[in-house]
């Protein structure tokens, strides 16, 4: 007998809060929006869109919507430090490595001193519950 | 003496793991994208813009981009599940409580009968350690 898990939210969100970042990206949004956007197709998922807006003489802020869910960064260059989120699901297939390769370089990217990360698994409810076909 | 703590990153992030959701929201962009903006307004933060994308005969994701951080919302009609992130930092003031009313009505839109929450406080390294002018 063989049984399917049957799973959608199922994901992994990498959450990390980046301090004495380099400045270089955290106040140019073109920069930053096309870094980002590189940094998810080179981590093999796919971009569906993206929003960038630039605060005047400040930070940036922006999302690109993915296929897989989304990557969020929110910069302060005043005192160096970014918000990062990469939220990575499991639809067609465990992407956890893809999370982890798209965080990882978006941290290589901002070169911070100090990483505060967090990993949350999503939909852990959703797998402990799931039907399971024979 | 008086004191002042420089923070930026410093903010409330809720994340929401939707089971058995109400079906009419889940399948719609253009109707989702509406009360999620809308919902932004009402909880008193900054809309600056939103990318949502409908995949055909299926799920809605998108986020809203916030003077403030962020909304995500990633949703799988197929078993009725619903992946909710709120992001709101407190730049200039606490905003927290902004933070749970949008969670908080947008859950209400979506009905589910099951919701796991998480809540993460961001940028507590930066609080701890933030420079004090006296």
């Amino acid at each position: 007998m063989t049984s399917m898990i049957i799973s959608t939210l199922s994901g992994l969100h990498l959450i990390g809060d980046l301090y004495q970042c380099n400045p270089t990206h955290l106040s140019d949004s073109t920069l930053l929006r096309k870094r980002c956007t590189q940094l998810c197709k080179d981590a093999g998922l796919t971009v569906l869109g993206d929003f960038f807006y630039q605060f005047e003489d400040a930070g940036v802020t922006g999302t690109v919507v993915l296929a897989e869910s989304h990557i969020a960064i929110h910069t302060w260059p005043e005192t160096c430090t970014v918000a990062l989120d990469v939220f990575v699901c499991n639809h067609s297939r465990d992407n956890s490595d893809k999370a982890h390769q798209l965080f990882n370089t978006a941290v290589e990217l901002l070169q911070p001193k100090k990483v505060i990360r967090k990993a949350v698994v999503r939909g852990r409810y959703e797998r402990q519950t799931a039907h399971r076909v024979a």
